[in-house]
């Protein structure tokens, strides 16, 4: 219907203004860091450059698979490219890990393992996750779901894990804002099998145009809190970090 | 009419225009104040960055839902997407809230549960004023816009008072400063429910052309007041506030 | 006619190119300043920025409004928008006002407030312009002409006074360059009125050629004047500013 | 003909990528001289910007008016666009008297009063110029040469004399260099009118084949010489100048 | 098919956005490092620019190829550009030749003489790798291929054996990553013949649905791993070579 | 044929990418050296970025050439234009002379005469090679291509006795890279006649295909090694001027 085709059109252009905008921010604001931390502005920036792009494939494909049709809106012999959002996962999820695991501040051998095996699991979860996108069916949906939720499980545990063992090593403030971005990691990360469920959840699969609109509206949601809520959060967390390393003299 | 066509497509212009010069303004702004307080540039520079993607779409809305038909303008098919306006308060509202409260110099964990607050009061203060904006009933409008005044109030008077509570805490030439951004809030704010009664005031509704009138020239003139005058007076402020710091040897 | 027709083509041509060329300028003379002094070069840059974006607008208003036809260029169906150049003024007017209060070194709060009467009138003159402007009618012209030239005769009069008073306090150079730029500011200003009666002049009022071609010709040169040479000439000011300060070790 | 066509075609594509190269030069030139001198480079770049612009338009001019028909090229409906050169006089040629004056190094209010005579002198040469280049009528073209010529000589001659007069005021080298100028000058400006009578002198005056190609070519020979040739070897003198500063301690 | 048609277009798409990334990444990187390794940065950089430009020749030549047609892809009139890839290696293959060679920090005589022998193995490979590639017979192909693989098999096993021997003239941590690095080369360059062998293997020859899938699929996987993924470890080796120049005091 | 258009088309291509890599590579080498030697950077910039557009123009006339009709290539009514390549050596190659004559060290009043003399050799030669370009006949192109080669040889010959004499003033290092630089200037500037004499060797004239193909790609080489190639061996030459300066103590 009209107001659906809208929604996610409207979801599509705030998710391209505040990829833009992210862009922007992460470039800017690394002035206000100390060098030892701008490389993760640099990520972030990159991050959000590709999803911009990406999103502007997405809204112009959204656009030519429907047709405004006495009113309503019909498919129009264009599908609609779901592959778009599942090539920019395959490039951002493993900069965002490079992120996270930057954070974590550990040994740089231990690190270099851990982004390694959890870039593998993002892998093999965006991989078998594809199919049951693509497929109308619940059953082929909700299996293929579930194969990709176990390294999707190990992947935000392995984080969540070493981010509460990492406060340890952290100063005070840096705590505080490290706990929320295991918190919203977990949050942000959680929205993405809860919005590939939707169609089953609202019924009609993935075809269905209820289906259709919950699954882009929350998936672009996750995108920006992922992306450019994450990057903002290590921003200051990066931020902490620089005003701590300038009172111990480093 | 060709006059009030004339009049909507005129400020929406100006708008691009306005938001356009901000965001050069607030970009080469920054090399005036101390690093304390450029990233309230950059807050302001993404706020027009946003506003002017979505005036430029709104510019194209208006243009593509009225053709000139025998010397008067009438409604094509494609309706005019006031979608875009809500849109872009979603990503800018926030955005000026944490400018507001970054002015107010609170600790820093206060500030962090106020700007929460109020962004959480934001969201419902837009989502309920949606569902009156695109209704072109009376009475609808009425309901859903009461609903969404009861935020804005929360939102107005808590800014209100704290910016009152501030003055304390500022340098003298800061605080008259501070009084006139806390009028100007109190102001441009208040346009907005006022541009949404108008259709009612003007009387018609919001689909008879004095209504859709009042309601575009009163957000946007809301909007400049709000974005670019606002983001202006913190320019002054911060200036008044780097001077301050240089002269007592910070 | 053909000729006409190229003479306004030509005049909005030259317009973009001066308006374009200031901008480089502005931007780049800032090296040449002390820092106190570059904001009056930001602002001159947005001036023009804003006078460039709005040219641009006219020129392509100009190119539809008439089409060739068996060698002499008669009105299409799309109207001349007038209009551009008006809400140009509402930005820039403004915008020249500061610059100038700015180089009469007053007290902060004296200028503020003369910045908002000078504001104010600027928008009453401007906004009681505009009706006598799209009128056809010579008496309308002229009625809403002379209320419009009470607050014209205000502000250039305000700023000619303060102009001549600020005298004494500058250094003798700039002082030879306030006289010049209070004589600019007459004559610039001063042909907007000049320009606004040349259809009356000339004969035939506004929709005549010559009333229509007098008119363009007349405000780009005026607009050129004001922005650019105005712009130039504050450069100039405050250039002998910074040598001079630092003749004086500041 | 088809090769008078190309060959005005190559001329004018030569000169907008000569225009451009000039400009890129101009810029990143600025670093080699000393801050006293980057000035020039900064109003040579300006010229050869407005010139780029202009020679856009004559190109595009250029080929809207002619099309290929059975090997030759006729005229079309829509004619060259002569004004385009005319206009960019109007601001080129007060720019290069800026620069020339400059590198006189007079004092100030003497270089003030030229430059004003000169810049009248120039716009009565280009307007009184224009009559003549757009009549197809011999005698016409040349009584209206002949006036033009008048101020023509007033400027070529002052300069010539000027610059003279300034070779007890520079360093050796530069004096070199300042006769070179001066030569450059007279070479350059006087390409202008013997452009001018290429129509008269090839027979068939401005509306023949051969007229049109020698005017166009010879006036962007001329081009290439009066600004990029000009503004590089006012660089040299930059460069000499700062070099020779930097030798006496300045 | 759909499903293949999709895949290619995919595959095509991602790599413009990793090229684009990594190229605002390798000129954003330069920072963290010092003056003597920023070149590396640089040559990557016009690496992933040069390859950017031509997977958008690619990517487009891609979809002018086939037509959708009743739900499955068909050929058009237009070929697919193959030419391009090849076009794209003779200029990059070169440039991660010199960059390799650097790395090893070889006496800068015998450095170049390796650059030169290489690179001319390296035209040889692609030269002779191309008929195979444009033919579509399996026998031609393979012929080709054999013969192109003498002068690969020289370049990965020079390179191989010399970041071999660099080791000892390396800090430790440098070490692992050359030894990372060398891993690197031989995968990625190894997946290039692979990727030539793939229609032979898959069946149907290169002009196969399943050959040019799995084809230009290869391939372009391998350009990102060859060209991306290998700046990106340059970067940190880089990175470590300045923090232990910064540790010895250089 | 097909292969042939393809063959030229490709080249034209790559000569693009290379202009375009070569001017992100001269303006960002610019850091490595040293104020001195800057200005040589910036010429080949000027070269590049000349050379590139009008690449830009030469591939979009040799598409509008050449329609695709039953598989191969027919000429359309729109003829190659030739000129564009002329018309770019105008420009480039007196640049490249100014650029070789630097790397000579001359006293700076013979490399001024030097540079004339030169120049006006060149643009003898590229006058007189232009009719034999154009000419379909074999005679004439041999006739002028003689007189071409009288200047030509008096260049090359001049500059490689100069670079041989230079050597002496040079340090050790930069005498093998100057040596290298003679050898380059030899070869690139002699593949342009070799090119030119191509459709005589290969046979059937300028027009035939074979003829324009080999034209055209001996063009672009020469046209990459003498550009391209030469500013990176003046950059190499350059570092090594840089490092001795620094080893010198100036
Ligand atoms: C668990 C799960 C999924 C998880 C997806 C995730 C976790 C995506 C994360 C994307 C990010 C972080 C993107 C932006 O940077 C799928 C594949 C939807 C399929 C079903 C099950
Ligand atoms: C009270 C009220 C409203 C208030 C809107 C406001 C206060 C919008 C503010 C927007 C800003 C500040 C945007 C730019 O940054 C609505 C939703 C119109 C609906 C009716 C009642
Ligand atoms: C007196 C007068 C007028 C004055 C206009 C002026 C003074 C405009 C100034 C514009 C500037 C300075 C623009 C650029 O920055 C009008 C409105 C034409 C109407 C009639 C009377
Ligand atoms: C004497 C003379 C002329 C001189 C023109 C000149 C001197 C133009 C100079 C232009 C420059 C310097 C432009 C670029 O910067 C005209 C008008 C052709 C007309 C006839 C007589
Ligand atoms: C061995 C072999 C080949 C090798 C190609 C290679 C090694 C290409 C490398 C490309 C790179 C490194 C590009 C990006 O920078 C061919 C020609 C496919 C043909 C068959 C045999
Ligand atoms: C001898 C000779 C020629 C030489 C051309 C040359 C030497 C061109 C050099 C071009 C350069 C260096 C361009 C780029 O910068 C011609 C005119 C083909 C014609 C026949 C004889």
């Amino acid at each position: 219907s009209s107001g659906q085709f809208g929604l996610v059109y409207q979801i599509f252009s705030i998710t391209i203004a505040t990829m833009g905008a992210g862009f922007i921010f992460f470039v800017m604001a690394q002035q206000n860091l100390s060098p030892k931390y701008r490389p993760a502005m640099v990520v972030s920036a990159l991050v959000v450059a590709v999803a911009c792009y990406h999103y502007f494939r997405i809204f112009n494909s959204w656009n030519e698979s429907y047709a405004l049709n006495a009113g309503a809106y019909v498919a129009t012999a264009v599908p609609f490219n779901d592959a778009y959002r599942y090539a920019d996962w395959i490039l951002t999820v493993p900069l965002l890990l490079v992120e996270t695991v930057a954070v974590l501040a550990l040994a740089s051998n231990i690190a270099s393992g851990m982004i390694w095996r959890l870039a593998v699991a993002a892998f093999v979860m965006i991989a078998t996750g594809y199919p049951g996108e693509i497929s109308g069916d619940t059953t082929t949906r909700l299996i293929w779901g579930t194969i990709s939720t176990i390294p999707f499980i190990y992947i935000v545990y392995t984080l969540f894990v070493e981010l509460g063992k990492s406060l340890d090593r952290q100063p005070p403030r840096v705590q505080v804002l490290t706990r929320n971005l295991r918190l919203l990691l977990f949050a942000s990360w959680g929205f993405y099998p809860i919005a590939y469920l939707l169609p089953v959840i609202l019924g009609g699969g993935s075809l269905s145009a209820n289906g259709v609109v919950g699954l882009q509206v929350g998936y672009s949601i996750a995108d920006i809190l992922a992306k450019v809520g994450f990057g903002t959060l290590i921003y200051f967390i990066a931020l902490e970090k620089t005003a701590h390393d300038r009172s111990v003299g480093v």
